[in-house]
């Protein structure tokens, strides 16, 4: 069976035919230009849908299904809500169906992503499985008895908004101390640049051209990498809420995989290795087995995957 | 169809008959005596089953599965870890079908008092749903599509060590900040006595026969219901403890209701409203529906009933 995914963000759009088993057989994408209205948007979308078919020499009445990820909350058939867009309660799937026949399917970028992971990616052949972007914020995507999973309402699956530290930082969703204010590049960032007033000497100051407005997370983590003990110590801290939010996870869902995805996760088997040290100690039920702590492996493409393959078995 | 439901606790083991509708039929008990061989428990939870049966007026032929909630962890028919009876990786199901014939379920307590809310309480009728028991810990069960929750290996739902405050009071797991070292009657007391030590004027140090070591939860509370200005402090951080732990379990799992249990949510509607008040400002999604807040109506006997119903659909 064949499917197209759709990867609908701020800035681009990107659309693909994909396989059953998650391969990609042809891609094509264009700007988003979002100011336009939605209708135009969507128009785009079905063009783009038409083009990758093409592209992939295969007709669209051979396409199965057709699936998006959106950057937002979904439920039934309408985009609730997606900042990034400005949209608010869009009929997508209905507008989408002007142009195509095929079942259209739509659900949060990070659960698709997480989805794709599980059936083409690192975590393969798991029912069970909690997707972690560390990026500007920290986006999630649950995966549970194989199927993407976004709770009674369609707001589950935030876990960005998960309250790691009780009157903690503040949030942009007005809350105090969520997870993402602790574990995404913006608070590896923020931590480095408290961390340079203390400590000019520290070696980030060389890095980021004695501007720390121009620090990034990259930077942070290749100085410690690098042995500087300011930006170790930033990192180290970084580390244990990453850890601490894992904890948690598998403390109330005990999936079979964690993935960790996002910018973040680019620092590879550096971040992994501290990450999984971190969390073995902080396992409640001491010498049971428990979730396996994985790097992402689809890359870019996961949403893209992931949205195809909402269409499948459904 | 009839079930049996074991409710085995550090103190006594409860057995009842209950109907596929959650309905009791009959009840009997018997003191755990937990010093024994768990062969011994085994074999007197097996002559309360037949004792219940016969109470109810029934063949144990007429039984057509036997469950147990057990205050631990459980997996593939073993009890892996439960504190309270000095117990690890038990051969429950194997040891109890030396008596029985009938299929035979474990699972965790506060998981099977959550399911028995689903089934026969206030979430009856729903998909998904959490559980808070709010006691001198905090356990959690989580329902999800209709049936119980443990995760991948068993050790999920354990909502109480989920971290609510990075780095905080320190929990008798060996980690900081979980959940249950603020949402549980233990915390209630815990910052009762802190602030009757900077406010020893409060009504909180009549209630409790000015000794701060025979202050409860209860006083706590009373005396906030009273308008005590200290107790009602310490009341008003509790909530928003225990708010700031529904939100995350919402912006997680999104379930179609969380139930409060466990003796602190004797405190009823005072507690209930006050939470409901404290979460909503908090909801991530502001305008979309959410998940419903309510309180526990099974009581005592939700685990017996729950463990019951883990075999009827099975």
């Amino acid at each position: 069976m064949l499917y197209i995914g759709v990867d609908l963000g701020g800035t681009d759009i990107k659309v693909g035919v994909v396989s059953e088993k998650g391969e990609i057989l042809s891609k094509v994408s264009a700007p988003t230009l979002r100011e336009r209205p939605y209708q135009a948007v969507v128009a785009d979308i079905a063009s783009l849908c038409k083009l990758a078919a093409e592209k992939a020499g295969v007709k669209m009445e051979d396409i199965a299904a057709i699936g998006a990820g959106v950057p937002g909350i979904c439920k039934g058939g309408m985009i609730a809500f997606c900042t990034n867009l400005f949209w608010r309660d869009i009929p997508f799937v209905q507008e989408l169906h002007k142009y195509v026949s095929q079942p259209v399917y739509i659900d949060n970028d990070a659960t698709v992503a997480g989805y794709a992971e599980s059936i083409a990616g690192v975590s393969a052949g798991t029912q069970s499985s909690v997707f972690l972007t560390l990026g500007t914020g920290v986006g999630g995507g649950i995966v549970l008895h194989g199927r993407p999973y976004s709770g009674a309402h369609g707001i589950g699956s935030e876990i960005g908004h998960m309250i790691l530290k009780m009157d903690g930082e503040p949030c942009t969703c007005g809350n105090n101390g969520c997870l993402e204010r602790y574990a995404s590049a913006t608070a590896i960032i923020r931590e480095g640049r408290r961390a340079l007033e203390k400590e000019p000497g520290s070696l980030m100051m060389e890095k980021c051209g004695a501007d720390p407005e121009k620090l990034d997370a990259k930077m942070v983590i290749d100085c410690a990498k690098a042995g500087d003990p300011t930006a170790k110590r930033v990192f180290d801290a970084y580390v244990h809420a990453v850890a601490a939010s894992i904890v948690s996870i598998i403390n109330i869902l005990d999936p079979q995989v964690i993935v960790l995805g996002g910018g973040v996760s680019k620092a590879g088997e550096f971040l992994l290795n501290a990450v999984r040290e971190a969390v073995e100690p902080m396992i409640f039920m001491k010498g049971m087995p428990y979730t396996r702590i994985e790097l992402a492996k689809l890359g870019a493409d996961a949403g893209m995957i992931g949205a195809a393959l909402l269409g499948h078995v459904e």
